[in-house]
């Protein structure tokens, strides 16, 4: 560690050593590049203690793997987890991520009750003389987060036809009768956890597609939720959600030069990070107990509008745990 | 791009071709581990446009060099920057920088006005009955910031023994006549450029030592300021700052196994990143018309405490221009 950073490391570290930078380089003749630097004094380290080569996370620096194996050191790369024991939760994370969840909650219901309290004028929501708008609401679940010591780099507060794409973080005056979907992940700051929660709302009154839709989503969370235990395949999971909605007759695939219905996973592992593994998908990957998942079916249609629900779940032997105590309803308000 | 994020890159690219990932992989029996599965996508990409080999940066992930290589491809890495048109900024980029830079003002100064307004009861700050803590400052320099479309990933706001770790981000209760070190770095969320400025105060009445430390601080400041313009070494800035501390009895180095006195760069590259190239320190880096730098000495003695005062600055042919119009001053508020 550099000079800057040794003495908070050093009260902060839970490893065996912290070495002082300078008193590896002071006196070398280092090569000026900083990959190329590093490279020489990990080789100075390595050889100190007899060490000759690294297992290293698949994101190792090109640079530093092609100067350190250029000075004779093997460097291993070893697929994910990197770090396996960050798979499945111990009992106290899934506190940690609880609390992140209670926080989450809190602000999702901050967003919904300024929508709520909005009023409508001509198709559009507005606070008092002026429009409301996406931004005005995610500053209302920011502030909520950053009281409780968390945030999120991006709340989602998307409506119309902004939320058609589930990644639009949503702009502009917000619309009266149409849904708008509100899906807030933040991570809690003290203990570095994370949230992720989605609920969709129509302030005034939802078109039938729309109540349709819904519903729809609300019966495919419900039967995600339903077959999830550990040992079930993600694939499963994510088929299970992907049938209700072929069952409704609700299509997904390119419409007019764009994807439509049910395009995205149904979740993915959480925990230090938004996303993690394992992926509830297309994709093969054995649920495990003690995963943390969360279950997040949508429907996306132009014209209509988007509709998400998500909730955050733990794996168990013979089902799951839902962290959520938040209703996703009522949808209209 | 997958399904869930094609179309909205369609929409913000700036690139040539925005190609749908499934186009590439439907049919295709390919290997299950993420980085072998990307390694062969990037093969077929580049076969059907006649690309051997790419220059990638130095971070480039080493699966998915190893795999690439594996399949035949060059891939060559190149020193920082990897986007040389970053390291100059535009007259556009500086003024996204100065629009940032009246943000982190506007925050720092509703800091300090929090810190200002406080009663001292017993030696500590309080806000009516309760102690007023860093973390209570904190709040209202993020809620200014948020307000502003910004965030600050770590806002500083340590006081006592704390601030003398240049990185310690601040805990608990403040005290009264002694240095607290505000530093405030956001990026403006609309324009993705940085701000970066620290101010020290003391709330009540400093003691000797902290005012002389402050004043050196200050002058430090004021002569690094003076020698940056194009075509100076970024170490010879630094050698200013450090000479006005050594003039005045300021000592650097390790004493009773922690470092004292300054111990880290005098400022760093300010742009879409925090931290960016060049480096003003003791490393050989010379100065460009365009560079937009941070000029940030200061001083941390246990039992004093911290001062450290930060502005940005554009380096120009004759000189720079500083961007921050908030004064250093009062100290003691």
């Amino acid at each position: 560690m550099s000079d800057l950073e040794v003495d908070r490391a050093r009260n902060l570290q839970r490893v065996d050593e912290v070495v002082r930078l300078a008193s590896i380089t002071e006196g070398e003749d280092l090569p000026a590049e900083p990959f190329a630097r590093i490279g020489a004094i990990v080789e100075k380290i390595a050889a100190e203690r007899g060490v000759g080569a690294f297992d290293v996370s698949p994101r190792f620096p090109t640079a530093l793997a092609d100067v350190l194996r250029g000075r004779g050191l093997g460097i291993r790369w070893r697929p994910a987890p990197f770090v396996p024991e960050r798979e499945c939760k111990t009992s106290e994370e899934i506190e940690h991520i609880r609390a992140a969840v209670r926080h989450t909650e809190a602000a999702l219901q901050a967003g919904i009750e300024r929508i709520a309290n909005a009023q409508i004028r001509d198709g559009k929501l507005t606070d008092g003389e002026v429009a409301l708008t996406s931004e005005a609401v995610r500053l209302t679940i920011n502030a909520e987060l950053l009281a409780r010591e968390c945030f999120c780099t991006t709340v989602i507060v998307a409506g119309g036809e902004q939320a058609v794409d589930p990644h639009d973080r949503g702009s502009g005056p917000l619309l009266a009768n149409r849904p708008i979907i509100l899906d807030v992940f933040p991570r809690d700051n003290k203990t570095r956890y994370c949230g992720d929660m989605t609920r969709t709302v129509v302030r005034g009154e939802a078109s039938d597609e729309a109540r349709r839709m819904f519903l729809a989503v609300k019966a495919s969370k419900d039967a995600a939720e339903a077959v999830v235990r550990a040992g079930i395949d993600g694939q499963d999971v994510h088929a299970a959600a992907s049938k209700v909605f072929e069952d409704e007759g609700f299509e997904t695939g390119v419409k007019d030069g764009r994807m439509v219905g049910f395009f995205h996973g149904t979740g993915h592992g959480l925990g230090l990070d938004v996303h993690e593994r394992p992926r509830v998908s297309k994709t093969h990957d054995i649920l495990k107990a003690g995963h943390v998942i969360t279950i997040e079916p949508g429907l996306y249609y132009p014209g209509i509008g988007g509709v998400r629900l998500e909730d955050d779940v733990v794996v168990t032997e013979d089902g799951c745990e839902n962290l959520c105590l938040m209703s996703c309803e009522p949808f209209e308000i």
